[in-house]
């Protein structure tokens, strides 16, 4: 794997750990809103999250053009300061991906995230030779991103196993773990145990990102952390400090914040804080997805007041 | 609804009725096959359907490009002989769904066919909307395209005649309906009971076709008709013809063929078929999605010939 510094961009990552946030890609007007994307960049390296991965499902990649993605991905390597970018490549079709894949690596990411999406129901075998033409495209590594609740593909341990063993794969990222720790930890061993020794394991889903990284994870690849990041840092931080007992404590704190993404999903409820926070115009996702609904805007808001994160 | 001829296309139709084929966008090399996607059109001419809708689901529509899309369209219009041709213009940003409607009606189609393609999860308000800017586009008629095992969209009867009061919707496209006749008919009596009267509806789920049309819809949305349209005309004809106790004869003949279909998709069947056919070139679907695997190629040889499907 090339691991010297690409003068335009950042150095393609070896390992993820710690915190990667999903910025949103914020809409004005139904255009690109750069000024918003950058500032909310500015605010994951004044954080000091381990890496920032643009174009996930928070980051609208399915919605984006390619000269639109290729711009995200651009404006974010310029403005990381050195922390790691990496980018999502996912589209329907392979060419696509690969497409993709030479403007994240033109633009100077550090690494991709792929995740299988599909319009007509992919198997096994497809989605295996997916990922390999997507490893045999560059030296980039490949974060494999396993959404079944936006992509209705659904991984198995021996499918993790098998795309792991392809060249350049770097993590798993799984859509969360089991809520006992005792579960979690046998959730993660048991995938643990089909990667190679050097593919980590990322959890997302906000709700378990403590849990996650308790129960082993190697990397939290949150969403709403994005928006939100230094809570979200509080709690990696307090894991990889060996202070589990204080990460949970502090996602128990969140727990209304959890409720409200569980409810409207993490790109909406992390669009409005952009909006109330003035990180992002109003109607800042793109249609046919619509913001939240006034009510939920109002129970956002008190909630947000509630746990202090308002002045964030 | 503007009914006068456009001298660069076919007429924009005011109702849907008996047999609507959907061609495949057969591709070679990974590029759009020209001469074979023309062939499908002058077959389906040949045989006499309805209607023919390019840009399905069976015509790859969610994998093509803007430009891909346009192209599929003018040679459609160029060779469909007057025959009306309906064009599927979904995507997943409504912007995008609005540009392929400005090329539908540039290309001289006689309407298009729009389904809530998802990535994030869209709530019922969402979908309204979604269908209140395409129909407000242009005088193009709409075609509401339910097809929840790709977009993961659940229609409810309600959510129906909302939409169907918009101006210009022309058709809801149903995913399928009960196996009893009698269940069968009662769900299409009480999806048009939430309908203006101007409204049709057509099956499709190309089982069901038989059986949707006896139960008293309009039109037959034929996937695997795109490839071998004869066989589904004679179906069609024999329930316009008041005899449904042959229509459903002749569609319990193909039985095998309805299994095939259940267990691999209409896709990649009828891929198969237009490949072993020589309609079209190997490998004529776009990465990742696969063809027939060899096993699955063997059975349908012999079901083909055993059915007298062959020669068609």
């Amino acid at each position: 794997m090339m691991t010297s510094p690409d003068s335009t961009g950042t150095v393609p990552v070896t390992a993820l750990t710690g915190l990667s946030a999903f910025p949103l890609t914020p809409l004005k007007d139904g255009q690109l809103d750069q000024t918003a994307f950058i500032g909310l960049v500015q605010r994951l390296v004044a954080a000091g999250v381990d890496s920032i991965t643009v174009l996930g499902s928070t980051g609208s990649y399915m919605y984006l053009d390619r000269a639109e993605r290729e711009r995200v991905i651009r404006l974010a390597v310029q403005h990381a300061a050195g922390i790691p970018v990496l980018a999502g490549v996912g589209a329907m079709r392979t060419e696509h991906v690969l497409a993709h894949i030479d403007d994240a690596r033109a633009a100077g990411a550090a690494g991709v995230l792929l995740a299988p999406v599909g319009y007509q129901r992919l198997d096994d075998d497809e989605v295996f030779e997916l990922f390999r033409a997507a490893t045999g495209r560059s030296e980039l590594p490949v974060v494999v991103y396993d959404n079944p609740s936006t992509t209705h593909f659904t991984f198995s341990n021996q499918l993790y196993g098998r795309i792991a063993q392809l060249p350049g794969i770097i993590s798993i990222k799984i859509p969360g773990v089991p809520a006992d720790p005792e579960k979690a930890r046998a959730h993660v061993a048991a995938i643990r145990a089909v990667l190679p020794e050097h593919v980590g394991i990322g959890v997302s889903g906000d709700a378990f990102g403590a849990a996650g990284l308790i129960a082993g994870c190697d990397t939290w690849f949150t969403a709403v952390g994005g928006t939100i990041p230094v809570p979200m840092l509080g709690i990696t931080r307090a894991v990889q400090a060996g202070e589990p007992a204080k990460a949970q404590a502090l996602s128990e704190d969140l727990q209304p914040l959890w409720e409200l993404i569980g409810q409207c999903g993490s790109l909406r409820v992390s669009a409005a804080i952009a909006e109330r926070q003035g990180l992002a115009a109003p109607d800042c996702l793109p249609l046919p997805v619509q913001g939240l609904k006034p009510d939920q805007r109002a129970q956002l808001a008190l909630m947000l007041d509630r746990l202090g994160l308002a002045s964030l």
